[in-house]
């Protein structure tokens, strides 16, 4: 069963060209993407209390933790080395070399300008279960698909450049608490626009008929769908009172 | 990694006593179980619309008709066959005999008592991510567990004859135009029990340690956490305005 919400696309038979390709990947991130997501509407118009930044930022760490799994599951789908030295880079990214200053180190001091701890965000006690549910529907997504669709379903990396420097502008306005923590978005500036060319460069060669370049968009479709029920679950439980599951973290501030 | 939230429990050494076991299940449904949950008390309040109660039930039922392939999975886990005869029971409950009239197919009619036509049901078009992403946690979490943890995750069929009776007599002041679609609830009032039964009799029989034990309660925390996440995504998507995923069912009335 597919990851994504089901959608009704006229599908023609022609092979797209590669920038046809990259329209119809852009369209799908213009209406899907997580930027246009009421939760990230309120943050980045000031409206989130700490407390709720934390919720955030403790939930979304269990994403992060996941995409270098994600990557390995992915590096171990091709039996070309090129291709895996080129991929391997985002495990370094999110990992970090010996000293372990990568994308996770950095959103655990982005969740410490929060104001939470370190052990209270590693462990994950209190990761809303939807959001435990949707990051393992990406890891099911990946395990369970082919290489060319596991790739496709990276392409978001086309979307989040932007998405970045819209929050990181709004945050230092309205959350200059945060700023701080801010390594991991000045990180992914460059490497998420680096890494989105790589994957669009191989879905693009790789999607050999029309129907494995529907495929292609139907997998960034269910992506997006993922990184938008993920804020489904953090806005329901902790912008209106009286949604938060039993056994989810509870903020200690306004 | 478990499907449940985490929670913290403190865990002794002895082994539990078949009413103690019980007593420890009862505690969990009595705080973790959806019946209390917040789109719940809406319903039975009389406070959902028409297309709010057309979006549960076209949601509910990717809940329903992974049922049988749930059980399933769970008869191919045992080389009892004994089990196996007590256990096939619940896959003839949801899918019917050669006529097909069971469980699923009750759901249907249900949908349908709200105005939904079955071809706008049976595909799952319009399925909220988040329900999807629960779902299929709850299968994930069947097909790798043990038998033990796969038959616990069931036990909430413990609590669930008392929310149906509580849900079939406000529905019957409030959404009286339901009624035609009750065979589902009128089924589920005895299989539900019955099936408890089964379920409690195994684990107490087959949990032999206090770990084992403790597992069984953690997976019937996981499951509850799972029922929960559904109504989670179904109450932030159709009673607040504006947060309807992308490709969600959108209900045409009120």
């Amino acid at each position: 069963m597919a990851a994504g919400a089901a959608t009704i696309t006229p599908i023609g038979t022609d092979l797209l060209s590669r920038e046809q390709l990259r329209e119809r990947l852009q369209a799908v991130g213009e209406s899907r993407y997580h930027h246009k997501h009421p939760f990230h509407l309120r943050m980045h118009r000031g409206e989130l209390t700490r407390g709720q930044l934390q919720a955030w930022a403790l939930n979304r760490y269990y994403y992060q933790s996941r995409i270098p799994i994600k990557d390995a599951l992915i590096l171990a789908k091709s039996d070309d080395p090129a291709f895996r030295r080129a991929w391997r880079k985002r495990i370094l990214d999110h990992d970090g070399d010996q000293g372990g200053y990568g994308g996770v180190e950095k959103w655990i001091q982005l969740a410490e300008a929060t104001g939470l701890s370190r052990v209270q965000v590693i462990p994950c006690t209190g990761l809303l279960p939807g959001v435990r549910y949707a990051v393992d529907a990406y890891l099911e997504l990946v395990r369970h698909s082919s290489l060319l669709i596991a790739v496709a379903s990276s392409l978001t990396e086309l979307f989040s450049r932007e998405l970045i420097a819209l929050r990181m502008d709004q945050m230092r306005i309205h959350y200059p608490y945060l700023t701080p923590g801010f390594a991991y978005f000045v990180g992914r500036l460059t490497q998420a626009p680096e890494d989105a060319m790589v994957g669009l460069d191989y879905v693009s060669t790789h999607a050999l008929t029309r129907s494995q370049q529907e495929e292609v968009v139907g997998a960034l479709e269910a992506k997006c769908a993922i990184l938008w029920a993920q804020l489904d679950a953090i806005d329901y439980a902790y912008v209106a009172p009286g949604n938060i599951p039993p056994g989810a973290f509870v903020p200690d501030c306004e």
